[in-house]
This record gives structure tokens, sequence and C-alpha cells, in this order.
């Protein structure tokens, strides 16, 4: 099969199509025949050498993909060869075939085209262990969420949407805000313009947000600090503005708020299936009944992911970068 | 009635006992005669002006009595005149009587007599609220209590025992550590001359502890967090080494941990009453069953509460402090 190596770290162009051995499903794995993957930010990581797979990964990049069963290994039951379904990966989703253990994989929503089904993975099960299993959002608070119309942030404004809560969202342009505010987003905040403390006060009367799910890391701690309500829970899934702050544990202590952080990659096993079954429960009937869409910006071809690494790190897209395999 | 006023903040002997107007009990409250409370660190800080009541509280200090109820006021049900209780308070408890709401209210547990019963209310919701409530500790998981021997520490070391976990102390003596061990804690370590991270490392090989019940906050946040374990909960309830220090993010999202830091008095009383029914349902019979028992260090007559406070400043305490009415 083909897949995207990475023979040097690099920019985009480290990214080379060539050919591989296939991949052979072990115990309680299936062998996808991908259709198509979608872009990560941890991608980008991996690509430059700062991200490695965890141990027994595939080497080749890809975090999500969707296509048809292709084979199945020992021990595996409920899924037969042609299903069509979608996979959460801990990498390799960047290739013509990947192993998959079976707790991972999804059907394909019902009303949901197989190649758009790509863009689900990643984004469903991150926003709901984040937002809901680990911070219990509940209908009627208030989610903030950063980098509103990323793919995690499509995923969240519609999730949150859905299960009744009020959303803010933080984006850099007009026109990224004005597609968080269709997919139903209720406080825009224009964070090059305004102060995300200030707007989400003014918004809540003086309440602040009960759920923040922050991308940003170091560079908002304080701020997300401040801007949370009294038993407020801040998410932190990423750590795009930097690695180490301070902590005002006083004002943490005043509002009896609490600070999560985690990744979905290095989870074991056990974990990824418990969130892909409760993804399953919860998300799947929400896609099914159109009230949650997978967001797509743009598709490339497999061979070019390259390319789609540019839109990515440009950061003008809005949702998720798919990869179609020619 | 006689309280404990304090006219103006500052050392122990700005505590005096003084008469003051009887409290009458409100819509939902009970009028309890005191016949003891106990000395909570907060009330300390009260005395040095730097904790003033919540908004409606009692304004002379004391977090937790015992005693019988002496009157009824509108919309109570379930308790009469006579009943022997323990109770959370807002405030006030260094009197000979005090109005609490219903909600707050706790039998005297089987087994434990009047006086003894007011070293539990405190402790008892603290720990239950944070180590289980909030932080979910299991069977088999292991527990790091900073403090060990204090009031909270002794009521956290005996409920994990009691629950099935394994439990880490840190203290600053021999003597304290010893009597930790004699209430079941696990691994002892002499923060004057251990490093609890190394000693956590070496007694759960490398794992570190899935819970830290914390009273120090800044001083030992980044030694906190590198002693967690992979999925760990750090709990943070006081700050004596501090309010503000550098959080290592990275470290927290590598283990997929949570920092919550909570109080439990400026808490609203719908809140207090989920976590005194939590305590009755689960704490209670421990008690009743003779797995966990109050530590009582020593006991003082109310009116020299000034007494107390000094033994809880020169912290060679063990357990609580009481203060009987005389």
């Amino acid at each position: 099969m083909h897949a995207i190596t990475i023979p040097e770290p690099g920019g985009p162009e480290a990214l080379v199509w060539a050919e591989v051995p296939d991949p052979v499903p072990g115990e309680g794995e299936v062998l996808v025949e991908v259709v198509a993957g979608a872009v990560n930010r941890a991608d980008l990581l991996q690509r430059q050498g700062f991200y490695n797979p965890p141990p027994g990964a595939s080497p080749y990049p890809g975090l999500e993909c969707s296509g048809r069963i292709a084979g199945i290994g020992p021990g595996v039951s409920g899924w037969s060869v042609g299903d069509e379904v979608c996979a959460l990966l801990a990498g390799g989703g960047y290739a013509q075939k990947v192993a998959v253990p079976a707790g991972q994989l999804l059907p394909v929503p019902e009303g949901i085209d197989l190649r758009s089904a790509a863009a689900l993975p990643e984004v469903a099960c991150t926003v709901w262990s984040n937002v809901f299993m680990i911070s219990h959002l509940r209908p009627g608070e208030t989610l903030l969420v950063h980098g509103g119309s990323s793919g995690i942030g499509t995923m969240a404004v519609q999730l949150a949407k859905a299960v009744g809560a009020r959303v803010a969202v933080t984006a850099g342009t007009k026109e990224k805000l004005d597609r968080c505010a269709e997919l139903g987003a209720d406080i825009l905040v224009n964070y090059r313009e305004q102060d995300f403390v200030e707007e989400l006060k003014q918004a809540t009367d003086g309440a602040g947000a009960d759920v923040i799910l922050d991308n940003m890391g170091a560079k908002y701690l304080d701020r997300n600090v401040r801007a949370l309500a009294v038993n407020g829970r801040l998410a932190i899934i990423g750590m795009q503005g930097g690695v180490k702050a301070e902590l005002n544990i006083g004002a943490l202590l005043t509002k009896r708020a609490a600070i999560s952080a985690t990744s979905l990659r290095a989870r074991p096993l056990t974990e990824k299936t418990a969130i892909v079954a409760a993804v399953r429960e919860h998300v799947w009937p929400l896609l099914a009944a159109g009230h949650v869409r997978p967001v797509v910006d743009s598709e490339f071809p497999m061979s070019d992911a390259a390319a789609a690494h540019r839109v990515v790190e440009e950061s003008g897209h809005v949702g998720k970068v798919l990869l179609v395999v020619p």
C-alpha cells in the first residue's frame, strides 16, 4: 500500500507518499481500507519531530479515518468485512490501509457520507470526553470555546447547543465568528479586538463561563481562571500558547473551580474504547437527527498531504481538512 | 448567651468571651444549645481579620459544633427539641447557642460521645466532598495526604483506608507520623527530611499518587503535579504555602491530570446540604461501625479559646482541638 511517510522531520514537504508494507490486524483489531483521513494539529507536530507516536502505534501520521472493513483479526465480533466505518486511531490514518482496535471503530452515522465521516472521530471523542465526561457541561450552563471555528471548536459549539447549553466562542476574524454563529454560538468574541474575560462577564451578568474548552494553555491560563464562573471547569486540550504559566490558586479556590488537562492519543485502549462507546451512544444520534453535522473546510488528495498541512498551519480554515485516498 | 467575640482583629488575646444576644432560628433553621465547638485554621484567619464570614453568617467564629436542639424554626421537619446533634456551620460555633440550617445538621453517630462529635462535621464534610465527591478516590488507589496528623489529615487517612485505598502522609515529626501509622497510613514521609515526590514514586513503583489532598497551595503545586499518577487528581483545600505558583500544564496534560480547589464555608446552602447528606450516608456508618473515630487532641473551655488557638498555631497537635462550653 501507500502511506504518508516522514523520512526526515521538517516542513510540509517532509510528508512523502511512499510504498510501504500493508498493516496486518492483530488480536482484537480490524483492517480498514481507508477512504479519507483528516488533519489534526498533532500531525503537524509529528511531522516536525515533536510528537512521536505512542509505543505500538503506526509510524505514519493520522489520528482518524473513514473507510471500509477489509479484514478482521482474531477475537473481533460485531463487525464484518465491507462495513462502512470511521475510526479513532493512535496513528496511521494517512495511508491506504490501517489496522484499528475494534473498540475504536464507529459506524458511519446515518445520513453522513463516508468521506465526511473521516472528519468526526477525533473531534467528537475529544469534545465529548472533555466537555461532557470530564467537565459535565449541563443544560443552561455557559461553555466558552477557544478557537470556535476549528474542527474541535465547530463540534463543541454544535454539541453544546444540542444539549441546551449557551455557547461563547473566540476566533480571530469576523468570517470565522460568523460561521460559529451559523452553528449556533450565542456570544462571539474577536480575540484580536476584545478581552474574552470582559465579554464573558458582560454576557453572563458577571457570572462567567461554567466550562471552558481551551487549546492555548499557558497564554490563556490566568485569563481562563478569571473568566470561570463559581464551580467552573477549565478543560485544557492544547498548549498552542505555551506550557508553563502562573496559576492563581486563590482565585481558583474562591470559585471552587477545577482545571483538567488531557490528550486523547496517549490514552490506553480501555479508556479510548469507553470514550468511543459514549460517543456512539450520545453523539451519533445527534448526527443522525441532523442536530450536529461534520464541518469540512476542504479536501486534498492524501498524496498531497503537504498542501493540507499548509492550510492548517495558516489557520484560515473552518472545521476539518480532509485527505482523500487517490 | 455568651459567645467569643473579636472586638479588634489580632492575636489569640483578641478572642473575648462576652455576653451577646441569643440567635433566633429563621425559616428552615434550628437553634442548637452548644456543648462543644472545634477549632479550624479558618478561625485563626478570621481572628486576624483575614477571613470575613460570608454574608448572612454569624459574626462569631466557629465552623462546627455539637449540642442539643433547643428550638425549631418554621418549615423544619425531621428534628425535635432535645435531639443530640452535630452541625456544619457558616460561623457562630464559638457560642452557647447557634442557629443552623436543618440541612447542615447530623445526628451524633452511634457510639460517639456528644462532645467528641464536635470534632467531626468540618473534617468529614471536607474530606468526603474533596477526596470522594470531587476526586473520586477508588479502592486500590493511592491517596497522598499532606499534614496527615491534622484534623483533616486524620479523617482523610481513616476514610481512605476504610474504603480500601492505600494512604501516604506527610508530617513534620516522627511522633506525628507514628500517629498516622496507628490510624492506618501505609507510606510515611517526614517532609523536613525527605522529598515526598521521590518517596511516593519509590513506594508506588514509579506510578505516583492517584489523589492528593493538599493544604499548602503554591509551595507544593509543582511537586504535587510531579507526584501525581496518570489520571491523578490534586484537591487543594488550603493555601498555607501561598496563593500563586507556576503550573506546568505540559506535565498535567501528559498525565491527563486534574486540579480542583475548594473551600466549604462559602458554598451555598444547597451544596452544603448535599455534602452533609452524603456524609451521613457514607461516613456515619463507618463511625458507627468503629472503622473511623474522631481524633481529639485536647479540650479547652470555650471561654479560653485563646489557649486553643495557641495550640493550633504552634502546630504541635494531632487531630482536633475542642472548645467545651463552660
